[in-house]
């Protein structure tokens, strides 16, 4: 299996680096095959522009996504979108490693998303969900946060940890037709001890070893819907 | 009323710079005094990292939080950081103008969010929800997208969007306690006729005038929490 990691942390020894290190470590003794975009060592520039494109459709007015598909059809992409593109192209499963900042992605990774997950590849108006560019693909998300765990769930002070991920599951990894495995996630991880780091290690080394065997989360199919998405059920 | 717009679009002519524009115009005819950061034409850095910080606490091993505590103590932000702080201080009310990109912010505000809403400021670990550092303060999200309005709601194929907008109005806006009004939404501009987007700005024009008339979204109270951030009624 092809694995893309894609991994944004400011401080190469943080805990969630360590994260990172180790699932290279894991999947390749497996003997699959890995690469790391790791976005802050690339200085990867996560700003949505004209620039993205080498030749525009429309040099005068610019409508993000409308250049992403003629860029995809005509293969002018800037060099750092072909070269992050092709990866998610080779990639059989996708791991997102990143620290939540603010109940999401740190800017940097969103902009790899912004850029990267282009329209006329990986998603156009009728290719989303069951049917996206990327189907037969799989994605996971592996986060740290500082939050405790307590914190999560129905009633706890922030709500539910599936609710704040879903515009990420859903609105992103679904979106394209990626299958959506359940996160690894690391709580409190500022604050814990030593030993508690390394049981969060040996967790993810197990959910690592056995990702075939895990269930994805389950999203609408297309077929539920007409060719205006609107649902057949309401017709 | 201080108002900041906190803009984000690459296209300066694009119907979602008009909005802003707009909301301008009507906000200063009101008497309110209007700042605007625009993130594109400011080429905004959204990229958390060391540098951030004129002076470091560590300057060995980076805890983005925890220095942010750190220079927020010493007054020792970055000089972007600390514009775009000082406006946020300054502000009774902040209106987020963006368009949505994967079912949130593009990476540019996204990382303005990451850098500037400060935690030592804006928030600590007792001073979130209703007793955040921008308690007082009120905001407000106003974006474009181009997917259509059926595709929102109960059952629909995208769901509900305001679940989607939950990680930003509860775990970003909210959570430093702010005040967080009704959104403006405008749908499919990429696709709608002069028209149609004439009535959008017609609408968004009355929202802003009327402002002071729109309850309020509803958050939880750090009232119903122990200290330890556990729900009371569950003791």
């Amino acid at each position: 299996m092809n694995v893309l990691i894609v991994h944004a942390h400011n401080e190469p020894r943080s805990f969630n680096t360590a994260m990172k290190s180790l699932a290279v470590e894991v999947l390749r003794e497996q003997g699959h095959e890995v690469v790391v975009s790791d976005l802050y060592a690339q200085k990867f520039n996560p700003v949505a522009s004209g620039k993205d494109f080498r030749i525009r459709a429309d040099s005068e007015y610019l409508v993000y996504a409308l250049e992403q598909r003629y860029s995809n059809s005509s293969g002018t992409f800037a060099d750092d979108i072909q070269v992050e593109l092709e990866r998610v192209k080779w990639a059989d499963l996708i791991i997102f490693n990143f620290p939540i900042y603010w109940f999401g992605m740190p800017a940097i990774m969103k902009g790899w998303l912004d850029r990267v997950f282009v329209s006329g590849y990986c998603y156009d108006g009728k290719h989303i969900y069951d049917r996206g560019g990327l189907k037969g693909k799989t994605a996971m998300l592996a986060f740290s946060l500082g939050e405790q765990r307590h914190m999560f769930g129905p009633g706890a002070v922030h709500g539910e940890l599936e609710s704040l991920l879903l515009p990420i599951h859903r609105g992103i990894l679904a979106y394209v037709g990626l299958k959506v495995l359940p996160p690894f996630v690391a709580y409190h991880v500022p604050y814990i001890s030593e030993s508690e780091r390394h049981d969060y290690l040996d967790q993810y080394r197990q959910q690592l070893r056995t990702l075939h065997q895990c269930p994805a989360l389950e999203f609408p199919s297309l077929d539920e819907f007409d060719d205006s998405l609107r649902p057949k059920a309401a017709l």
